[in-house]
């Protein structure tokens, strides 16, 4: 597709939506036409999706997960392909890295069912470059806490959160080809200045 | 396990709530423990995503079966996995061969994806009988408009509710040891009678 599709990934307060907010801004100077969007949500049945898993539950893991395909099924469909074939830089805050990382080492949802959902909902579309805002948890529950209003996923306990980090990691290790770690702990100058770099070297992005 | 899972299945207007009722009723005279449920819901989070699928849409038609299995899955773990471990009767009003009639025949949901998300959602737990109330569309409809409030598969088009039905018989055409086609066109009391006929002749009930 003549799109390109970028994906920011990490656990709470690692950053991501401010990083998506100026990665956005810097292709947009450069001329680049670019769709900045998150999950879960990125498109209406999405979002209402959405607000069901983080106001239910607990949820059993893999109806949770199917619920985060389903709304990522939709968005995929509705916002995300079309972005893509049109030609537009897609910039978008969680991806199905996330559900391996939250349901798969935060709640023990295994390998093999995550990949058959993948296959179900995404077909062969999968982010072009990854950048995963790594940090450890106790200073992104900090930053998270610090904006109130919790939900359900920010509200577990810290081991569950050590479990999600790790699994993050895990994956860049698994794909480091698609993934770059970024230290989140720096300044937000130099956390741009490293994802424009990796977006330059491996997008081949004027930025 | 030691209880017993009924499924009934059929087309919109086809007395499935009716004969659910009496066929528990049945059931409970000769003293057999019954749970009487439904799809879309059966438990908390299910009756959610049920509110979310009819309440919101058009879906894309993967997602949309995503959500029926997200919801599926909840019901199964919280209520009828465990009534049958505790030897309970079941009968369930809708389950998956609605989502393969519906999606599948009716909006053309592919019955690969289909099978691979009843593995995902359901394991090897299958109905042991499913009764398929059978009724030209027509006058399912017919019943159903006469209810008011007609929800978002019902609103659809009778081509869609042919295919429906095409659909259920295909189903009960493959699987002629689970399934039993009964004639919903009958009088409630011979609907009745046929039914309680299928669960003494194959599950043994002494009813």
């Amino acid at each position: 597709m003549p799109g390109r599709f970028i994906t920011l990934e990490g656990g709470e307060g690692a950053g991501k939506t401010t990083l998506s907010r100026s990665l956005a801004a810097a292709l947009a100077e450069v001329g680049l036409p670019v769709l900045r969007t998150r999950e879960p949500g990125g498109a209406p049945g999405a979002e209402a999706v959405r607000g069901l898993i983080l106001g239910q539950g607990p949820w059993d893991p893999v109806a949770e997960a199917m619920l985060h395909f389903a709304a990522r099924r939709e968005h995929v469909a509705r916002t995300i392909r079309p972005a893509l074939e049109a030609g537009i830089w897609v910039v978008c805050d969680r991806f199905a890295d996330s559900t391996l990382a939250y349901q798969g080492a935060g709640q023990g949802l295994s390998h093999e069912v995550w990949e058959r959902l993948c296959e179900l909902a995404l077909g062969a579309l999968r982010p072009e470059l990854t950048l995963v805002l790594d940090l450890p948890p106790e200073r992104g529950m900090d930053r998270a806490m610090s904006r109130g209003d919790a939900n359900r996923y920010e509200m577990q306990g810290s081991d569950f959160h050590a479990r999600v980090r790790a699994g993050f990691l895990a994956i860049a290790a698994e794909e480091p080809g698609r993934c770059a770690v970024l230290d989140a702990a720096a300044s937000a100058d130099a956390v741009l200045a490293a994802a424009l770099g990796a977006t330059r070297e491996r997008l081949a992005a004027p930025v």
